[in-house]
């Protein structure tokens, strides 16, 4: 169902426009050791740049010149935005209409053209298709895509190599290129993927579940990174997060707020909901690892209305 | 005046008790590469946990028994409260009436004692001074000490390491044992060292400019980190900085609160107001590099309050 994929060479082809984010220690009492893997301090503030890159780096001079377009809740968006921008590559990005507003005016600000496109993610996803039919763009997949699945794993490879010893990995399960890319990378490694959903962001949980792709309505969340489906004739992640995830687990909104506020606090990082599902999980006490583990934070882009509330505790 | 610093011995010696932080890119259009040294995502939110963990090491064992006595503004009494706490050694912390309330809790919650010591710095190292003598403890200066010295150099050989190339390193100036201790750590690769001080946190430049120790009275700042004199009595920071220093910075208030808050909307880290002095020069254009230049993010422990008002945009 997938060629081979070269993580390796991704890292190359990704390096000049993702950034080797660091790894911290987290002191999780009486637990194996434990690390960040803090993509939130990733330039565009998320991982995501990493699968729109390599996509990217493949298309060629017509394909250039015709444009990409992308749907995204957000984080994707800015990643395509932004390395089309410097690829010097016309780029649409279409979003729901509760797209967080840093998001958005981040997209905005790369020169990007920007379209609404209605209440739900999946609707973002059918006006990004047919503009893609029509003006003859090419489609920048969210996760179904070999390149962004390749692309998502040079985090595992370099998570690897920074943290050589860890025998788990924990990261936020949403369309599943993460994962995918990750679980594919750290194949050979037997290193645990502990994939963490939101309770109202479940769909590739429970798709795994029924053993194929279902559809779920749009449940609003703090974790607004990780809503949205698989897609119904989804070709790439549901297989491979079958295979590559070892383990689930489920947060729940208030775990998650708790993590955003307890990581900022505590220690003085910026994390977005969706990207702090792993530290919700572990902090809740849902997760207990079994040995050396390393949390993705996979993003930071959250409202500052957002933060207020949690700033001020509320 | 000072013998012969090992500072990499001193990094082995504080590796148990002080992370190696991350160093980040920073985006500075059009100048040279950059990046920012993230100290406050030390595990105590500061540097300050080296100097204290090369001290605390030194003690001899009825010397541990006695306990040690330390005056801070913060985030030297949370270090030498930390490391003390781990050491099995009692703490006695003297903190002027406006310490950062977060300061203040973070010292608390290591089970050390806090004494109050009245509005100003001054008075703070006073009264740690006088209890040091009728109470037979370790006086741990928070700068003017070889041992503390030597500790906050080990950043600078950290820094060496992870940026091998920069030829300028940018750091915060108070009572000068981060400037010092890194300024002769990189004394043989020709770094320029650049120090920022705040306005109202200014008794080392301006001591530097007269050519002995003055006094000024605290003036309120929102880099409270860097207020403080530096002892009429100064031993060895006012020489050393004297001679490590290349270039010296004044920022604005106004400066550190615009860096406060685009460090945290741009970059999505929290960085107090003395640990922001840096970027504060670079942003406000106030200090232009002529080469690679690593900024020295030194401390994150901002209270909930200031970041209200910067997230807030106030």
């Amino acid at each position: 169902m997938i060629g081979n994929l070269d993580f390796a060479g991704a890292l190359e082809r990704v390096r000049p426009h993702a950034w080797r984010t660091p790894i911290v220690p987290l002191d999780l009492e009486g637990a194996p050791p434990a690390f960040m893997k803090l993509e939130s301090l990733q330039h565009t503030g998320s991982f995501k740049v990493r699968g729109a890159a390599n996509r990217l780096h493949r298309l060629a001079g017509p394909e250039r010149e015709a444009g990409v377009i992308a749907a995204s809740s957000g984080n994707h968006g800015r990643a395509v935005a932004v390395v089309a921008a410097r690829m010097g590559v016309p780029a649409t990005i279409c979003v729901p209409d509760w797209v967080d507003p840093s998001k958005l005016r981040a997209i905005r600000a790369t020169g990007a053209r920007v379209v609404l496109a209605g209440p739900s993610y999946d609707e973002a996803e059918e006006r990004a298709a047919a503009l893609a039919r029509s003006a003859g763009m090419s489609l920048v997949h969210a996760f179904d895509d070999p390149d962004v699945i390749e692309g998502q794993g040079t985090l595992g490879v370099e998570l690897a190599r920074q943290a050589p010893d860890i025998r788990e990995v924990m990261l936020p399960l949403s369309g599943g290129g993460l994962a995918a890319g990750v679980g594919l990378a750290l194949r050979d490694r037997r290193i645990r993927v502990v994939a963490v959903s939101a309770r109202r962001a479940r769909v590739m949980f429970r798709s795994l579940e029924r053993g194929r792709p279902i559809e779920l309505p749009d449940e609003e969340t703090i974790a607004s990174a990780l809503s949205g489906g698989i897609g119904l004739d989804n070709r790439l992640t549901l297989e491979l997060c079958r295979r590559v995830i070892s383990e689930h687990v489920i947060v729940e909104e208030s775990d998650i707020r708790s993590a955003v506020g307890r990581a900022f606090r505590e220690h003085r990082l910026v994390v977005e909901g969706g990207g702090a599902v792993g530290l919700a999980a572990l902090w809740s006490g849902r997760y207990r690892p079994r040995g050396p583990v390393a949390v993705i934070v996979s993003g930071g882009n959250v409202d500052r209305s957002l933060l207020k509330t949690v700033v001020t505790g509320g």
